[in-house]
């Protein structure tokens, strides 16, 4: 049970984590905070929180739990903010897509690893943004990832993992390096391939026929690059070096195609795509529900 | 009206149009075949044809429209076999997906272009194939572009326009090489960006543990990675030269990115993500329903 939970960035992630709390019974007060008086005044008359501040080191003064849901380019300034004055017993964690400048920035901003903060990620959103994206089933049969420290108090973990439980979601925990891997081959790469096809169609002389012609697949496949840009720019610069390998293995597969294709090597190419069927049919039969 | 239709290939692309011919009255028999004995029984059980012929000589007889819905590797002897026997004042179109193969393969079946085939292609579809994923709305609300060439008789496009615009789709009219341009950009490429994504997440180490936390944007973005392998082979052999230069392009696009994400340029990858987020959001403004 958590007495009074400070959702620092009231959007998409922080307003359905608030929501979902709301709906298990497992909070007392919820106080939001953010950049966009109009946004918190609108999670007020949803009912997402019950009061807000503006300034973070007010919003999270009695607050046993924060949690930081804002893009990473922002954290390290907030965690040096609230540090001095969050209650000494109160656990801090956050959502970021990133865990490594997560933990850096937490290091630069407390001369060191605290125990209370624990990094986590939960593995679910949409393409859209703000509150009134927000919904309390966000979580519910999806992932969160925690990746806890040799610092990090277990008993700090456990109370972040009972949060997210709460929720309906499945906790698991794993090395910072490890997730930022993890979540560059599952997420930050297809992002990248989506927002640069959609850039690279709208640089073409024919742009405006191009989308009249595009069909349900195109909608599918490019949904994730109506994602919010400043978030994903800070995505992009937090995990560079994996996101970075993961391009050139991606650029390294499709110049071998792009091979085959030339060549008109139709056996190569029932081979790849035939291999890329079987483990996305398997992948859908045995992601949903969580496996 | 038709008389009688022959559908060879009764997939999802065949199939869907039987039903949707049927549902409008606009059709008196339909005449299905195809090389699975087994799928042509389901399609006759499912109401979907009326009887069959394995034997596409047979097939198109008596039939005054014929539909080709196979694979583009399949379309040249097929229509050197139908040409001799279809009836004299049939008329013949065809679903494939790259349009200069399918006229090519028609000019060397037939000695030339004739004036009774029409190439055609419908801008629908979904991730699954067979007639048992076929249904009558696939059509609706969609696309189809037929590409006429000066050899075409302009009532046998009219007779094809008239059959889709049954369907309850669009139908417009370009040239060969624009349309196979014009899919190369909205189908072709994000299919090989989406084969190359999960072939290349398959042959990394911990494969099981990336699609264990591939959460739903992942899924959307594969979807079109389900798709049939030996269609997609004939495409990419079929429009390899558009598809060449798309691939190319893109290339250029992402190596642009990647450079910007490795020198942690958070200025030009805001310009990216908010040009591609703003033309993705107009698509679907636009897109739906048919603008």
């Amino acid at each position: 049970m958590i007495e009074r939970l400070a959702v620092i960035g009231v959007g998409l992630i922080g307003g359905s984590l608030a929501r979902a709390l709301r709906m298990a019974g497992q909070v007392g007060e919820i106080i939001g905070c953010g950049r966009s008086r109009e946004n918190l005044e609108l999670a007020v008359e949803l009912g997402v929180i019950d009061r807000y501040a503006q300034d973070p080191s007010i919003a999270v003064r009695d607050a046993d739990l924060v949690f930081l849901a804002v893009p990473m380019g922002a954290m390290r300034e907030l965690i040096k903010q609230i540090a001095p004055l969050r209650r000494a017993d109160a656990v801090v964690t956050d959502g970021g897509s990133v865990k490594s400048s997560v933990v850096a920035d937490t290091r630069a901003a407390c001369a060191g690893m605290p125990a209370w903060f624990v990094p986590g990620h939960p593995i679910a959103g949409t393409e859209r943004s703000g509150v009134g994206a927000s919904f309390p089933e966000l979580f519910r049969q999806r992932r969160v990832i925690l990746t806890p420290l040799p610092e990090t108090d277990p008993q700090a973990t456990e109370r972040v993992r009972a949060m997210w439980q709460a929720t309906g979601a499945e906790v698991s925990e794993m090395s910072v390096a490890h997730h930022d891997e993890l979540l560059a081959a599952t997420s930050h790469l297809p992002h990248m391939l989506a927002f640069g096809l959609v850039d690279a169609l709208t640089r073409m002389d024919c742009r405006d026929e191009i989308f009249r012609y595009a069909a349900g697949g195109f909608r599918d496949f490019t949904r994730i690059a109506s994602s919010n840009p400043v978030m994903w720019r800070d995505i992009c610069i937090a995990n560079r070096e994996s996101l970075s390998a993961m391009l050139a293995r991606f650029s390294t597969e499709m110049s071998d195609l792009a091979a085959s294709i030339r060549d008109a090597d139709g056996e190569q190419l029932l081979d790849i795509f035939t291999r890329a069927k079987a483990a996305r049919d398997a992948f859908v039969d045995g992601a949903s529900p969580l496996d």
